[in-house]
């Protein structure tokens, strides 16, 4: 899956960044810190998963999808579904 | 406040078994999982993510909205004003 | 419970409204609107409904809950957890 | 869109469903429910909302993206960007 391959590194990077938030959260608890401060950060650590999640779903329909559909439509319409499963997952969590 | 301390150690707890599930998603990309795998473990972090929010606003509002509204109705109104704008943004995260 | 018979028309102008958008919908899908308009116009619907539904834990907590904290403190308990529960099906929907 | 045609009755169906849930919100409002019940029916409300969504988008990758993408690479490109563009508004709603 080259595409995923080529921007490997950025997520990578953004994961990265998003350990350290959590890690930043485990102080923020440890220190007391203001319950709708942590709340805030809560948000935004998700809004940054979510994001890495919409960078990987975009590339997943670009490549896979597409490979399947290019494939057989019954190849592709079963990657469909399982995508469209991924994003309700999303959406529910 | 008496009510966050109690609990702290098991917000810790939780927050560190998510800091090891993003660690987990860096391997899972690293390893070029297949994306739908990756998506449907970054809705399970988002939701222990949520989780954790959810229970600091419990606290929250059991605790400091409360104490809020005893001193006065000004405050108290203060604090479910400020708490409110914290659930906007975790639904809109 | 006064407050929400305060904005009692506020809330039905607003919920008349998103009865309208919801009508619109149903024009969209039988004009075959492109779907993604289709969608756009289902997530502003969305945002229409939470906000309603924010605005109703708003006061819920600034009367009810407050109402019941002052009685006692395991009736006030009660009310927050119950609270936090309607904020966790908000979330998860 | 031949697809879209095919469930045109169904999501009729759904959103009509939808429009009368919108309606019974405003009879609850009314008659003054209780708080909490009536933020149980939005979330409900929601759910149903989305769930139309996610049909919509099934069928709209399943039949423009791949369309597009057997046209040109640069045309599935574009068609796959405003595809998850739509996914990440759903998601913030």
């Amino acid at each position: 899956m080259a595409g995923y391959s080529i921007s490997k590194d950025d997520y990578l990077k953004r994961l990265r960044r998003i350990e350290g938030q959590v890690r930043g959260l485990q102080s923020m608890v440890e220190q007391d810190t203001y319950c709708i401060d942590v709340l805030t950060q809560i948000s935004s650590v998700t809004k940054a998963l979510q994001s890495v999640g919409l960078g990987l779903l975009d590339e997943h329909i670009r490549h896979c999808v597409r490979e399947a559909a290019v494939e057989s439509e019954g190849a592709g319409d079963a990657k469909v579904e399982e995508a469209v499963a991924a994003v309700a997952r999303l959406l529910r969590s």
